[in-house]
């Protein structure tokens, strides 16, 4: 099964992968951007092979199915698969990406006032909310916290203070976390007390990775949320622009159909085919790749003790993106020492400014490059 | 050469473009959106599927550059060679498509107030300005006018009152006018005037049909205006999403740099590859383009003069969209009349809100079709 995940190349890799190989210097390793280093799902490639075959470079039909498939009922497929979960047809609308999906909830959707971020964050979080023209309000993750939760009292005085949107990563990415059905209800339970609505950023769904971990969808826990979704982070194809925003709300959905085209165009047709291969007919390549990541979130462990010892990093209990705490090494941005030393990893400041000795690092690679990528980070901290 | 050009069937024209055929019903001909019953250049296909053999599915690089070439080498080599325009390096900016491109303007680049909108025009263009919280005002095209012209006295009124932008379609959709440099250059100085800024929508300037008309760059007049551009109306890709912003000022450069990532990252990676292949290695599948809409334009006019003699039509200059005047057969909507005798054109009311007795059809189409088309929209009006 491990053996439906095919390496990249060095070469196949920076061809392949323009934005994460194509930024760093020949000999630097990128570990920075969330894409894997994989050759993608035999399924997806099929797919897309067909459509250029045919010439579907045209608009995608509006509404957001077929033409190869209806994505809406690929992604139902898939959920009720891999969570149980049952969704009612009618209740997802393509968008371009996360994102996308993210301003579509806050332009339209979303009760006025301030947005609640935890930090850290996924950068476009800050952004998105500010280009709406909403105010943010972070809660920060406490970095010496043991394991990583939700500040409820924090998120309780922003909504006093009259936020009333709360963007949730869940799985959350840069922590790691998989929110436990409880921590989700907890959420659910204040966020109805001040008619504040959750926007769950669902991405890393498929990204949960062996060890107890579960993902609850939001929605299934409280039907007045919002969830945006990909297949794009988990079939490493976010490249083609395709999304999917779910709401179980009649009112959003009247809402959504009232908007003119211009308001949501953002995805392309060949995203839409990626997507209905990914959902419907990939579930052995993401089961290796799952197995792969598993392993290789140990290699990193087993590195991290032997070369950087007083690293700290919480469990991996999804994604293939380790935050990783270096404080202890004295250096305000390792990320930037780390180029000079040819290994690229992102930055800690970039999800949290202000917040020193932080990076986030990207395992979705060879065990080989991974080994390297941490050998490269300690020679930067301890020479 | 128009050999070059391929008819799809049917059954090829509804797999490859879902939603011009995906969205009428079997046995009626589809004349209404802007796609082309025609393959793609082998350029383009060609590249496609290089890039889905070589996995490139991944973020598409920051920046705009790459992966398959240099997108702006390949945009300023065509327009040196089809419009002896010499644009400078660093002038364009990859954006999602058209709409995209204004709203960035819109939204970061253009002066506040009101934005004037000539009618008819494409319907987007007034749902972006909405979206973008600018008040529209609108300078409508006489219906009886010989000849389509901008009226530079409306649109000074409406900088009288305060608008500082206008948007304007070169060459026009719906108008089928290639703008003059002498009438372009009026526009540029009114502008100036005003201190207003011209948004110019180019996308159809590679479809200046034979017979004297000559595309002039909106830039090329005025270096203080905006420019957007992409190759997908032209090469017939709309659903990959890959748009070019152009602006000549420094201070435009600045402040698009200064953009987060989130403002403007709306390209798929395979739109921008199919964007080198139409701009760079396409020219004589466009030329072959041209040649056949000639023909079709010209089949066109025979066909109205059989069979809808009372039609009125201006010279189609450019695009293959052709905008008919049909208010003689007395029938306010006669676009949803010809869907009941199973022929599909656009509404003109989607481009004039309360203007009746016109219609858009898209003439991009088999010989054979088109003639069927004019003849279904016959028997519907006379019927």
């Amino acid at each position: 099964m491990a053996g439906q995940i095919r390496d990249y190349t060095d070469s196949e890799a920076r061809a392949a992968l323009p934005c994460k190989w194509g930024a760093v210097p020949e000999g630097t390793l990128p570990a920075w951007v969330a894409e894997m280093d994989y050759a993608p799902a035999s399924a997806i490639t099929a797919a897309l092979n067909g459509a250029v075959g045919r010439g579907v470079l045209g608009y995608p039909p509006f509404g957001g199915h077929g033409p190869d498939g209806d994505l809406e009922a690929a992604f139902r497929g898939f959920a009720e698969r891999h969570w149980g979960w049952s969704l009612p047809a009618g209740a997802t609308t393509v968008v371009g990406d996360v994102v996308d999906g993210i301003r579509l909830a806050l332009d339209h959707l979303c009760p006025p006032g301030p947005v609640v971020i935890p930090l850290p964050c996924y950068p476009p979080f800050r952004e998105v909310v500010e280009l709406a023209g909403r105010e943010a309000r972070y809660v920060a993750l406490d970095p010496d916290a043991e394991r990583a939760e939700l500040d409820l009292d924090a998120v309780r005085t922003a909504f006093d203070e009259g936020a009333r949107t709360l963007l949730l990563c869940s799985p959350h990415n840069p922590w790691g976390r998989v929110f436990t059905r409880a921590e989700l209800e907890a959420v659910r339970d204040l966020a109805a007390q001040y008619d504040a609505r959750v926007v769950a950023d669902e991405i890393h769904a498929p990204l949960v990775l062996p060890g107890g971990a579960k993902f609850t969808p939001y929605l299934d826990v409280d039907p007045t949320g919002l969830s945006v979704l990909s297949h794009s982070k988990s079939f490493n194809t976010p490249g083609l622009k395709c999304a999917q925003l779910i709401s179980l709300r009649d009112d959003d959905r009247e809402a959504i159909a009232a908007l003119p085209h211009s308001a949501n165009h953002g995805w392309s047709v060949l995203g839409m085919i990626a997507g209905v291969a990914a959902w419907r007919d990939s579930d052995l390549w993401l089961l290796a790749l799952r197995q792969r990541l598993d392993v290789l979130r140990e290699d990193l462990s087993e590195h991290l003790a032997e070369r950087l010892p007083q690293a700290r990093m919480r469990p991996l209990e999804a994604t293939y993106l380790a935050w990783i705490d270096l404080r202890a090494y004295g250096v305000s941005d390792p990320a930037t020492l780390g180029r000079k030393h040819g290994v690229r990893v992102a930055p800690g400041h970039d999800y949290q400014p202000g917040l020193d000795g932080h990076v986030r690092l990207n395992i979705a690679t060879s065990a080989d490059r991974l080994e390297e990528i941490v050998t490269r980070l300690a020679k930067a901290l301890t020479a």
